[in-house]
């Protein structure tokens, strides 16, 4: 520690990322970023989260006045939801058909509740029987799932019939729409969803750090009529009312820079509009679907819940799914990923989100996992799947 | 929420930020945030993690393998801090000579700790007789101090006769450096501080979002053997362990951009030399000080505890505070803040860190503060106090 570290400048390599987050960022979200600050408390920088607010629940497509970024990256958004809706005493529900429902449920049990669950394989969807099965048997307070899942590939179907048997159980509904929101149709409040949340990341294109959350006002009842403190003071949505409420009172100091690239990311949201950005993701994603399908390669999904956010592509059998992940970073200078939990090693990840879900990332991702996967032995000529063969 | 909403081009005013944090940020730091972003388990960003680690122990002044950046704001690594440390059935001993003690007080309650208290008036630091006699009394397990209280411009002097007490009753002790860290003398080791912790946007002068944490051998392994869970998944330091130790795997993203500021304003710190900006924030908040005592202005601290990055004057009697603030904002873009707490309306705070501790600063803010409290009534040369009568 005696000497001062000599660290150079700051020169990461250029990547093209086509990884489950985060996404290429757009040249105007960088920009915002270099935008001096004002004070967390600044009139101006008041007004500017009245905007942020206003642009959430425009792509969260609600009215909820409980609409705020989390001073964190997407864990802090579940930790949030989860720490505080749930109590000590409560059940909860959570669906385990992917990484990220297990990671609910730990935040769950240390934020004192029970847990139960629902399941479905690693690459399917929640079955709605077994959803209501599962809450006649239990009786859940709270039930958690997620709508597009970033480990396995997967689309929620059905939300509004969740959320219906949810509610003919009294329960409250927290959506993870982290790999969602801003590129997948979501409609918190046409889909009965109670709390949902987000990063900034994903198919928003802003760097992680402050991160999407809205509660509707049943959900927020029960936050503010808690018997016990939630167990975060940092997350306690409580006092966070002072700050993002109408009194914009001192509770901590909010990530300012963050906020003004969330602000820009969703100003481009609401530019493009949101029906047209949900449409692209599904055409520029395609392009990419049928091109690996025309390489042979396998979805992890099936095409009625497909992703497209997340491609979860099938590894084939002899070929090193690190080496191809590998060789695209040293070669390409590309970031996909490899599989998480049940699925490591069997699925490659490609992400085509945000401002990285363009014909052009695309067309340069699918020529070099074409180079990759010769590299590896693998001939993309061996097993062609025309998609008209399907 | 139907329509898009029509937010326009990112304008914020362009202030100069006097208050109690953010600071100023230089140029360098904010063009780091415009880099285009890698992945956050990227080998790059491996070493860039390391290099931040290596840059935050500089300035920490310890060899604490465990120094990390939490991925949050200065709050966060409050709670990472306290509710890694305290288990349940834990005593914690606070001070609550400030607003931050308070706080951690909070925040170790809802970690299941039992609090007790060690006191000294909102304006003086703690005195170790106090701090013994807290000890013997209690017998806490760990004790929470600040070493920089933002809520009352209070330098707590005596750290190592303060840490000494606390390790002969074989406790740990958790200093809260968020205002010194980078600007005020600090030595984590030398002092025999176990935790510490701080945020990014004071005398370090980056945008806050990633904030320094660092615990010794002996606090991490009472962490490590703790027999329940922390009770965020989030701020968990054993689950950390797997990002930021040797491992290097998944556990949340991490704010990349963030990390990239916070690496070009410790860099810029490392090529200052620690004990030069200690040195410059001494010198550049010295004339700050006397420029205000020769208004006839009162430091709420006295000289021996005199924070220079954080200068609490006295409010003349007389004179409305937030009239004074709202003038500097308004017409000369500064900002600086009231008081908090017990000192709500009887103090002002002036931040001079980082960025901001320039004579340039200084100047301007003289100036400005001299026009608001004429306009005010306060006429600046009633009660001259030149420093060569204290």
């Amino acid at each position: 520690m005696d000497g001062a570290p000599d660290a150079g400048e700051l020169t990461p390599p250029d990547r093209t990322l086509m990884g489950p987050g985060p996404s290429d960022v757009h040249p105007r979200v960088l920009r915002a970023m270099s935008t001096p600050l004002v004070g967390h408390l600044d009139p101006a920088f008041v007004e500017i989260m009245d905007e942020v607010q206003e642009l959430l629940r425009y792509v969260f497509r609600t009215d909820n006045e409980w609409t705020i970024p989390v001073s964190g990256t997407g864990t802090a958004a579940m930790e949030s939801a989860v720490g505080n809706l749930v109590e000590p005493g409560d059940t909860m529900l959570v669906a385990t058909n992917g990484y990220f429902g297990g990671r609910m449920a730990s935040i769950a049990e240390r934020a004192g509740g029970d847990i139960v669950t629902v399941d479905a394989p690693w690459g399917e969807p929640l079955d709605p029987v077994d959803v209501e099965a599962a809450f006649d048997e239990h009786q859940p307070d709270v039930f958690g799932f997620v709508h597009a899942e970033t480990s396995t590939g997967v689309r929620q179907p059905d939300v509004p019939e969740l959320t219906g048997i949810a509610h003919a159980h009294d329960a409250y509904v927290i959506a993870d729409c982290v790999t969602s929101f801003g590129g997948v149709e979501l409609h918190v409040d046409d889909w009965g969803i109670d709390v949902a949340y987000s990063a900034a990341q994903k198919c928003l294109s802003a760097p992680p750090g402050a991160s999407p959350l809205t509660l509707n006002d049943r959900a927020m009842e029960k936050v503010l009529s808690r018997e016990t403190e939630p167990r975060s003071w940092y997350l306690d949505l409580s006092l966070l009312e002072g700050y993002w409420g109408e009194d914009r009172a001192y509770h901590h100091t909010a990530p300012i820079t963050n906020v003004y690239a969330l602000r820009e990311a969703l100003r481009m949201a609401a530019e493009e509009g949101i029906e047209n950005r949900w449409e692209r993701h599904r055409d520029v994603a395609g392009g990419l679907k049928s091109g690996l399908e025309t390489m042979g390669l396998e979805m992890n999904a099936a095409d009625d819940y497909w992703l497209p956010s997340l491609n979860a592509v099938r590894v084939p059998d002899g070929v090193d799914d690190g080496a191809v992940i590998s060789f695209l970073l040293e070669e390409y200078d590309i970031e996909i990923a490899a599989g998480l939990g049940d699925l490591g090693g069997e699925i490659w990840r490609i992400g085509c989100m945000g401002h990285s879900a363009r014909p052009k990332n695309v067309e340069y991702l699918l020529g070099a996992l074409e180079d990759a996967l010769r590299t590896e032995g693998y001939d993309p000529e061996r097993t062609p799947t025309p998609a008209s063969d399907d």
